[in-house]
Formats: structure tokens, C-alpha cells, sequence
């Protein structure tokens, strides 16, 4: 994928222009694969954990974190995503501005911009590299590298990966003076 | 509608398959409420009660901050609103995400990820339960439940809530060396 | 455009109705300019600059800051970017909420809602308004004013400026206990 996207950033700046053929049919299917994601974001920070499985293809690839965090296998992926994110990882992930390409009848690849806020509320022994005492804000922007597969006539995560721009931590000496509040229902309708 | 999303949520889950259907038309109607919305928070945060005024429908039904705030019919919301957000009130709402289905004809849901930050620079009577006398910064972020209509040809919002994942104060204490400008036309054009 | 958006707007007001009559092809065009602004967005915070230059057409005009940093010229655009992003410069711009409308065959008219997030890690001239020496956070929102022309099949920024919501500057003592790692891709893929 990378290299399909090079391509064209390389093309657009040589030539200046990029022919563009988009059909209906693309924007039903780049429509259907929002809808995945957005589905996927959901479960993830209202920790539906069975919403989150039923988004991977069973042979799924994670690459979390520049590949730090790295799994295959839908079943491995949701279970290190719990072990991840307990009760007390209370989060918010957005993804914005997609550029989805179809790279076959039941392919595609696509790139997101990924921002993300987390508050530890305790310490959290998977996050070793940054030391998460409890008490702690992360916030990161970064690009996510997606490919999907359709199966059965429905679009899945085949793999998942991100880079970062940057990641900041907050630790409680930066905290004071702040509360956080989490809702009752943490999101869901009720 | 909950009911709607959490048997959608769970046929994802029970099968891991789901059958798509989207058409056409259905891409232009979601499009069409998409600019709905969006022409709501623009009213919202540029503080342009008209333009918000026009996004509802007569009878339109409003459970802000989990059914804190609810209020019934456009003239009663947007009543509501201009007392919540006096110009002290400097904010941005912004809605991601959107989950929408049409339910019939005239009639749909929606799911939308919220995220928003507040800048209050004088006291707010209206979050009584936040203690607000000025100088913090509250941010959150949840999700928002609606319900549209269209009526006349177009599309209006029936109903709007939300529920939210956390809510985070930033008081005085938290916000020293930190200089808040506000806009000179506030976002709008000129 | 202002103008075409505030006549939008009163007859919203006026009327409490807007007939729409999106096409399958309006939505066609209005994702090849979501894929544009995506695109000059990627370049602009993953500092590749032959990406962010193939975006514009050659005549381009940008009033950033609404107007306080105003340029002619593709090229002139793209270095004064440059120049007010040096590699110090760590940023996440996002654009949401896009409002588009096609004013021609081949020109167009778009409002985004924009939120940035900028940490200067060194100090930063071209912001003279802002006093940075390096050690600063810079947060907005705001809203984008872009026009857009069809040149050989493709579209291009022939236009851009925002006007700011709010603008919010923490500096170094508000900033204690915080820790800011920049991504070994700074975003990009490998």
C-alpha cells in the first residue's frame, strides 16, 4: 500500500494533475467501509468488545504504534485490545479525512488520520514504554494504514497499522486544578 | 433507535457478517443530512441562532448532556441555547463518524462521535453542576442520538442527545501562562 | 462566496426550508474535492512539499490567519509554508464538516470547519504576533473559505483562507511535566 500511495503522490507532483475516474459504485463502496470504521471506533472507546471482533477478518493483521503493538489473528487482536484498554483507559479515538482506494472486486486499502485522547485512571503495566503510574493524559495524531477485504458481501479490517506525528503525555504534576468525569453510560445510548 | 443500533450491533456480532444494501439514493439523503448537521454546529459555535433555529422541525425534541438539558418544540431549544451560550461562551463542537439509517421515507436515525472543547471567560449559571465562574476550559467527547425528518424536501433534525464518554475541567489553577484569543469575526467570513 | 453562503443561510432562516437536488455526479465531484483537501492535508503535516504544491493551481491565492499571511501564487504559497514550517513545527491540522457547492462546471466553493494543534519546538519568527521561542502549544478552530477549479479532470485549491474561532497559546510554565515525542515517520508510512 504504501508504494500505491507513493505512486500517486509521486504522479501528482510531476505531472501536477491526476486523472480521476471515481464511479458510483466506489462511492457506495467507500461508503460501506466508513461505515466499518466508524463502527469500529465505537466499540473500541465504548468498549464493546464483541462490536470491535465482528469489524476483523479472522486472519487479521494489527501493527499498533508503528508496529510496536503487533498481532495476528482476529481473536489475538481483540485480546490484546482488552488486556490494553481495562475499564480504567477511558478514551476517545477519532478518524478523519479517508482516502480509500479499491485495489480489487474485494479489496481495498485506505489511509486515515488518526487523533486520540486517553486518561489513565490507573497504571498500565501494556504501556511500559511510557511509564502510566495513573493519572496520566496521552494525546497523539498520526496516520492509520489500513487494507479491507470484502467477505460474504461485507467490507472487514484484513489489517491495521499507524504511524505517528507525535504523542504527548501529561503527567498528574500537569493535572492539577483538572477533573475528569466519566459518563454513565460511557457513550452508549443507555 | 437504541434498539435499532443494538440489533444491528448484535447480528455483526452473532453472524460476523453483515448484508449491505446502500443505493444511491440512499448516499444522497445521508449526504443531505450531513450538511444538516453540519450547518447546525456552524450556527452553534459562530453563534448564528437563525441559521440553528432553521435545522429543526416545529416540534422538535432536545436531551443535551444525557437528558440534563431537554427541552420540547425549536423555539424552546433554541431559547435554551442562546441562554446556555451567551458570547462569553467560546466553543467548538465538532461531529464525526456518522452511523445513519433511513427508517422510512421521511425518516431517519443517526449515531455521530462528539467531540467539543468550551471556553468559559465569565461565570455560567446554566452548568450549575459544574461550578462555572470563569476561566475553564471544559472539554469531552461522546456521542450524539438523532432522529431527522424531511419535510418539504428537506431534511430537518427531530430529535438530538447525547451521551458522553468523559467530561474533563480544566480550572484557573490549570490554566496559567495560557493566553485565549477569540476570533475577530468568530469563524464567520467577514 | 460569502455571499452565496449568507444567501444560503437567510433563506434557511426566512423560509425554515432549502430544496436540495444533489446529483449522483454533485457527489462524485464533491468526494474528488474531499480527496484534495485530504491530500493537501497530508502534505502540510507530514512536510512533504511537492505533495502540498501539486494541490494548487498555479494562479492559487491564501489568506491563512484570516489575511494576516496572504500569498499569490502556488509557488509563493509553498514557500512561505516552508519558511512558517521548519522541521521544529510538530502539527495536526484537521478539516471537518465539509460544506461544498458547485458554483460552475469546473469551479466550486467550500467551507471546512478547521482545528489545529501546533507544538513549536523551537522558536518560530514568521509568528511574530505570538511571541514563540520554543516550548509553546498552539491550539484553534476556525472555519476554511476555499475555492476549487477543474484543470484537466482534476480539482484544485485556486483559493484558501480560514478565520479563527479562537486561538489558545500555552507557554513553557503551563507545560511542566509533559513530554512531546515526535514520530520516527513524523506520519508517513515507512
Amino acid at each position: 500500500m504504501a508504494e500505491t500511495f507513493a505512486r500517486h503522490d509521486r504522479a501528482a507532483s510531476r505531472e501536477g494533475r491526476i486523472t480521476t475516474m471515481t464511479t458510483v459504485q466506489d462511492l457506495i463502496e467507500f461508503h460501506e467501509i466508513t461505515q466499518l470504521k466508524y463502527r469500529y471506533l465505537r466499540g473500541l472507546d465504548t468498549q464493546q468488545w464483541d462490536v470491535l471482533e465482528a469489524c476483523f477478518t479472522e486472519d487479521a493483521h494489527a501493527w499498533y504504534t508503528g508496529g510496536a503493538f503487533t498481532h495476528t489473528g482476529r481473536r489475538q487482536i481483540v485480546d490484546f485490545l482488552r488486556e490494553l484498554i481495562p475499564p480504567a483507559f477511558v478514551s476517545s479515538h477519532v478518524a478523519l479525512h479517508p482516502e480509500i482506494k479499491l485495489t480489487g472486486p474485494t479489496t481495498a486499502e485506505g489511509i486515515w488520520r488518526l487523533q486520540d485522547i486517553v486518561y489513565f485512571t490507573e497504571a498500565n503495566p501494556v504501556f511500559d514504554y511510557a511509564r502510566i503510574e495513573g493519572g496520566e493524559e496521552m494525546t497523539g495524531a498520526g496516520y492509520y494504514f489500513e487494507t479491507y477485504r470484502k467477505e460474504a458481501g461485507e467490507w472487514l479490517i484484513a489489517s491495521i497499522g499507524y504511524q505517528r506525528i507525535f504523542e504527548v503525555i501529561e503527567r498528574p504534576p500537569a493535572r492539577v486544578a483538572t477533573e475528569l468525569t466519566v459518563g454513565p453510560t460511557r457513550g452508549k445510548r443507555s
